[in-house]
């Protein structure tokens, strides 16, 4: 199994990292502005990909699987692209002096393809995002979000 | 083993993009400022890294085991933090329509810890900086790199 797993430290107190990836609106601020559904456990969030001209150009569903406040948050992808169906995205958070860390991750790819690459680096930007909201109250979710290649 | 690999695309041509991952001038350009050695088959390049007020912070020796114009840069890691020593760096580079598409991998690191993490993230800060570099004409080597936690 191929693993992405990015550590990312955010100057902020655990519980606003927190909510800024267990929410709706959070999600919205760092990912994708298309963020839909519901962040409870069993429950399914609809994240929505569009071009700068408005066109959907990709979507996934997660299954939210675990929440445990100011600790961990677990996603399992139930549709989207092939590769990441099956696929798990958890962020585990620990406060360490003025930060808070996240350790990202995305297991479980069942490849390792030039796809899985992409989203790499992909999730690094938004790792960024993620950081920039919650510092400095604004991110770069999608559509506003930095392309990294000519797939996005 | 563990793998890091991202995957960038630069709107360039194929051999600027060689130019800035194959040269001491390049390299510094995007890495870090104090990048230092002979970049050829067999010679040892070294990257040394600055706090804001100039302490050292860390430095690695790589030896330069590959060398293919407009296709592949290989390195491995002769001296630096103990993880790193013996884990192999490349640069994969292709054309496609205006853009040049970089694999970049960080391979056979012995275990996933927490700093092997950390680099993942600092990578994919690294691969934006040597695109800003190739397309823009100025990048962000350390020490004027975006810190991404409480590590660097």
């Amino acid at each position: 199994m191929v693993n992405i797993i990015h550590r990312v430290g955010i100057k902020a107190p655990l519980q606003e990292v927190y909510d800024a990836v267990s929410t709706i609106e959070g999600i919205a601020g760092w990912w994708t502005e298309d963020t839909s559904g519901t962040s409870q456990v069993g429950k399914t969030i609809v994240v929505r990909f569009h071009s700068a001209d408005g066109k959907e150009i990709g979507s996934m569903n997660m299954e939210v699987t675990g929440l445990e406040p100011g600790k961990k948050v677990s996603w399992k992808f139930t549709a989207g692209p092939e590769e990441w169906i099956g696929t798990e995205a958890t962020f585990d958070l620990q406060q360490e002096g003025d930060y808070t860390i996240i350790i990202f991750g995305h297991r479980n790819w069942r490849d390792q393809v030039e796809f899985t690459a992409h989203c790499s680096m992909k999730w690094g930007i938004f790792m960024l995002s993620l950081k920039e909201l919650v510092e400095k109250g604004k991110g770069r979710p999608s559509p506003n979000d930095i392309k990294i290649d000519n797939w996005n």
